[in-house]
C-alpha cells in the first residue's frame, strides 16, 4: 500500500473559465491513476490545495507529521515545484535518518509538474507513473522524481532558467 | 545511461484517416519523452515496429541478441501488450541469469500501451515514467512494468478478460 | 430548435482496449456539444451506430423519414464520411425540392469526421460547430458540411486519396 | 477568400512553465485550421496579441480600419471575450451599414474562447468552425459566433456570471 499525499501544485491548476485565471479546484491525482490503469494498491489524501510558494513553514511541518504518522512505509507526495526542494529537506529532518530513528524507515518521493495537468502538453502523467515507481523500488529515503530522474533530497535544487531539476 | 528499444506495439498506433485503420508509421517515444522533460541520458533505437501478436520467435530473438550487444546494462523495451511475457522469457533465457553468466547483468523493463499514445486516454505516458523508473532503480533482471507495477519475468500475465498484468 | 440525428461513423468510433479494435459505444455528440459551449436549442437523438459503409439502403430511407416526420425544420446529422453523399441524394430525392413539396422545407446537413473525435488530432469538434452554423444559416436544402465548407448535396464528392470533400 | 485576423484573446493563451502564468506566444489559429482539415480559402493576418481588457479605443479602431481596407469581403477576427462586443460596436459604426456605404459590403464574426485552447476543454475549435461557417452563410453585417451561435453586434452580451453569450 503507498499512501499518495496531495498538497496542490502546478500538477492540479486548472483554468477557471469565469475568471480567464489558474486556480484550484479537486485533485486530478484518481483520474489520472484511472488514466494510468494503475493497479497499484494507493490511498489518496488531500493535504491542501495550494501553490508551493505559498507553503508556509507550518505546512511543511504538517505534511512531515502526516507521513511520520501514516500506517504506509511507502509515500508519494505531489508538490508545487518552486518549493519541493524545502519540504523534502523538512521531511528528512523530521523522520530522520532511516537507520537511526525509532521510527519505520520510510521510502518518501516528491512529485509534481511543470504544466497543470489538464493542458494537453502535461508532464504530469508521466511524471506521477515515475514517482509512484521509484516509490516501490528505492530504499527508505527522502527522493524528489521529475524529469525522469530521482534524487536524494540534499542532491538536488530546481535550475529556474531551464525548468529542470538537478543536481547542484 | 539507458537504451529505449522500439519494438512497436499499441504505444505506436495511430489511425491512418484515409483508410479508417490503426497502423504504425513513426515512433511516439522521442516525443513523449519531450512531453515527460525526461533529462535522462537515452538512446532510442527502432528495432522493429509490429504488432507484437505478429512477433516471431527470430523477432524475439533479435531483440536478445540486441540487448545482450548493447553498451547500456538498463534497458526499456516497448512492445506489443499481447506478447510481451513470452518476450520476456526469451530475454530471461538469452541473457541468463545474472549471477551466473559471463555476460554484463542487465535491468531490462518492458512496457507497453493499452491505448495508443495517439488518443487522448492512452496510458502509454504514465507507463513510459514508470518503466524508465524501475528501469534505473531495479537489480539485473527482466521486469514488465504495466499498471504501475513492475513484474518479474516468469511472476506475470496478462489477463484477456482484464486488459490488466497480474501475477497468475 | 435543431435536430441532431446520430447514425455513427468515424466521429464516434473509439479504441476497445481489450480486443485492439476500433469500435462504437455510445455517441461522443452530447460531450462535444458541452465541450462547445454550445447554448443552441437542440435534440440529440441516435437512430443506428454503424460504419457508413455497412449502411443499407434500407437505413438511408430510415434516415430520410425521420427527417420528413421530425418537428425540427433544421437538421444536422453525424454521419461515416465514406457513404455520406448517397445519404445525402436519398435525403434530397426523399424530401423533394424545398419549394415544390408539401413537406415543410428544411436546412439539413450533414457532417462527419475523418479522425474519430477521442483522438486528439480530430476534426470532429470543428465539424460539429461548423454544421451546427450551416444549420442555422443555410436556406432549405440538403448540404454536407466537412473542412470548414459547405456543399450542396448534388455538388460534392468525397477524394478518397486526399481524405477531402469537394466539387466533382 | 476569407480573412482571419488574429487579437489574442484567450483563444491564444499558453502555459508559461517557467513563469506558471498565462501568457500569448503565436497565434494557434493555423494549426487548428489544420486540425479542423480546414480547406476554406483562408488567410491569417496577425494583428495584435493581447487580452482584450487590455484592447484600447486606438485598437479597436485598427481591427475597424483593417476590415475596411482589406480586400476580402468574408472576415473572421479571434478576440478575447470580455470586450468582443465593444469591438464589434467599433466595427458597426465604423464599417456603416452595408445599403448605404460606398464601401464594399462585409460579412464580419468575431469569435473566442472561454478556456485557451492549448488546454484539453477549449471551446476554441468548435468555435472557429461555427465562425468560418458563419462568415460565409451570414449576409453582411457584423455579428459575434460563440457558443454554437451567431448575434447581431447590437443585439449580444457577454453574461460574466455564467460565461455564456445571450440576448441582452
Amino acid at each position: 500500500m503507498i499512501a499518495i499525499l496531495v498538497t496542490g501544485g502546478t500538477f492540479d491548476k486548472q483554468y477557471n473559465e469565469l475568471t480567464g485565471t489558474l486556480t484550484f479546484r479537486e485533485t486530478h491525482v484518481t483520474e489520472m491513476l484511472r488514466l494510468g490503469r494503475c493497479r497499484v494498491d494507493v490511498s489518496v489524501r488531500q493535504l491542501m490545495m495550494i501553490d508551493s510558494l505559498e507553503m508556509t513553514d507550518a505546512d511543511r511541518q504538517a505534511i512531515a507529521d502526516t507521513c511520520q504518522r501514516s500506517p504506509e512505509s511507502r509515500i508519494v507526495i505531489t508538490h508545487g515545484t518552486d518549493t519541493m526542494v524545502e519540504t523534502a529537506m523538512t521531511l528528512a529532518k523530521t523522520l530522520g535518518p532511516p537507520e537511526g530513528g525509532h521510527d519505520q524507515p520510510k521510502t518518501i518521493v516528491l512529485t509534481g509538474a511543470m504544466v497543470p495537468y489538464a493542458f494537453g502538453s502535461s508532464d504530469g502523467l508521466f511524471n506521477l507513473g515515475s514517482a509512484l515507481s521509484f516509490a516501490q523500488a528505492l530504499p527508505p529515503g527522502v527522493y524528489i522524481a521529475m524529469n525522469g530522474r530521482a534524487f536524494a533530497w540534499d542532491d538536488v535544487r530546481k535550475n529556474r532558467e531551464s525548468g529542470v531539476f538537478e543536481e547542484p
